[in-house]
């Protein structure tokens, strides 16, 4: 159960009103997810919020799948089961296949593992990797 | 400084040098960095842990690139400073830019951020997240 | 399920209920909580937690209402379940609101995701950062 | 040393130095710290967080130290080195004392620790904590 | 809900039942849980993960018993719900007690506590520390 | 540098001195190491978590040279600095070898990859690990 009441759409102000419909617009839905229900006990930080995601999430340098899978990734890592769920999901929808699901957990675990190595033996970090491209 | 001492290629045993010399033939390179040197005082897990990161970051069903970015999201969510560096560094001679690199970390602390607004907040699991097209 | 068994008051040794007493007699309600509870399996370590909860959630410099948020920032941060549910509900009772609660869960989304953008793109500490006027 | 080039004033395009002048305004300094510096190799990103910091971080129903305090218990939860310095800083700007900053750091490392019994011992989330005011 | 559809031993390719045979055979049991079942969704991570826990797992320098138990303390410290349930039964089968698992809690708890003093606070790592014996 | 002036023995009141004093005997040293000095700046919180910490590693259901290793496990785990080189210092001191250290270190970076794994695919707790003996 959430800790705060989630804000139905016909319960919901003009102002939060708008930010539901161009949510469902922009994704193409004809329902909102409860983690926007729940931001919207907020409605200044719910439209803070869902500008971060449209702007962030939107195609650029990366394409919009990796960028979801990299969410997903991350929640893994973290633990959040509502975004693993959620974004999982998400990645599916972008065109993410079983065989990619797998291989991304593989690769997330054998980070979270290989980084818990590197924090625990405390490798010196090798001079190459601090002399990237970027700087020459 | 390290906690265990890092094993020079010079000092290494055959066994410790046969996983050195596939490590550099398979990166291409003429060097060992530190992560492998200090596992190498345990050449049994020496050779599993570089068996698990030739197996997992292979060309699969995911490109190299993006599963390089994947490690280097999971290494900033956990804080890993060698991996972060070695993998940033990886990620670049795969082909990463300043520009990709940029909108990955957009990514990764907005994952970072909105996992725990869900954590926090608590909204329920939608049930259409759990109705994934694979169980159909 | 709790993975020992939580110990019931009318099931309880002298020693347990000595405590469960002053929880509740420091907290003016007629139950404990299962945090209690399982704790309980081990006499010496429930009182010393319950010490612990006492000394330092007390009022000193900080405010309890303030330190009870940070309990649920914390636990937010963590993701621990048990804890957010308990401590939201205890910072109720001090006075948090739902403004409130929307605010410090935004402080503690934003506060996430800016620290792993300083993780993974790690600037260097700012000088001025490491010379604080309690060291004038 | 960072990932990626920190941009100084001098060498900034106009779009990044309208955001530095903010922040240099908003904050009454005359320097511009590390943070900033990074994210200013993604123009729209480091507006788009400077809006975030500005707005999240702003008096409203918390008090703006109280919300500093709040940031610095996510990031010495987090282990973020660059975030518990800078904003340790600005929690002292504000007003935290020796005083306070150590009984912050008490709650901290306590929530930390009861986080993990309540994970480790699993103790079912008592129901009166799912029924709060709000919802009556 | 698993993310992917779990295999069952009747459903699955002779490729998968080895392992699941081989799963049951070491453990002396005559079920597989389901951690495995989905993990099976991608054979040759199947593979290489069971050949994993194998390896790490026997007896070695470490007591098996130790081993499950450090494996609890990680799974609680992370907060893997999964995790901790399959592990704590582990250890119980091999011998943990009651007791034992309080007092592994109770160490669990204090170093999540110190960790965060540490992290927040700031003290220098002590020269000693960095002068261990495997360097004489 | 710390982040609050570590408090050296010559400078300590009689307060912090009979701590300094009890934690030189306990240990069988003839200096405090810096996580005490940075504490001893809350002469209450000092007192309290060198009890928490006598209490909690002394000799009990678990061998101390078991405790000092979930430690470090924890520490590592947690990306702490400080309390990974300060808890091996310790665990070494106890008579943890470079092999046992090795292994630990395979089943901390092992956890902590079954853990995203389980976190990330989500596989249901198996009925028998929530019918555990204690409750027969």
């Amino acid at each position: 159960m959430a800790l705060v009441k989630p804000i139905e759409y016909k319960d919901a102000s003009p102002r939060v009103r708008a930010v539901y419909d161009d949510i469902m617009k922009t994704r193409g839905t004809d329902w909102i997810n409860n983690f926007w229900k729940v931001q919207a006990n907020d409605p200044a930080n719910l439209e803070r919020m869902w500008r971060n995601v449209k702007d962030v999430m939107a195609p650029g340098a990366l394409d919009p799948l990796v960028k979801e899978m990299v969410y997903v990734a991350v929640s893994a890592t973290n633990g959040c089961e509502y975004c693993t769920y959620s974004h999982t999901a998400a990645a599916r929808k972008k065109g993410m296949t079983d065989a990619m699901f797998m291989e991304l957990m593989a690769v997330v675990g054998l980070a979270n593992e290989t980084n818990r190595l590197a924090n625990g033996l405390k490798p010196e970090v090798d001079p190459p990797f601090k002399l990237d491209p970027q700087f020459k």
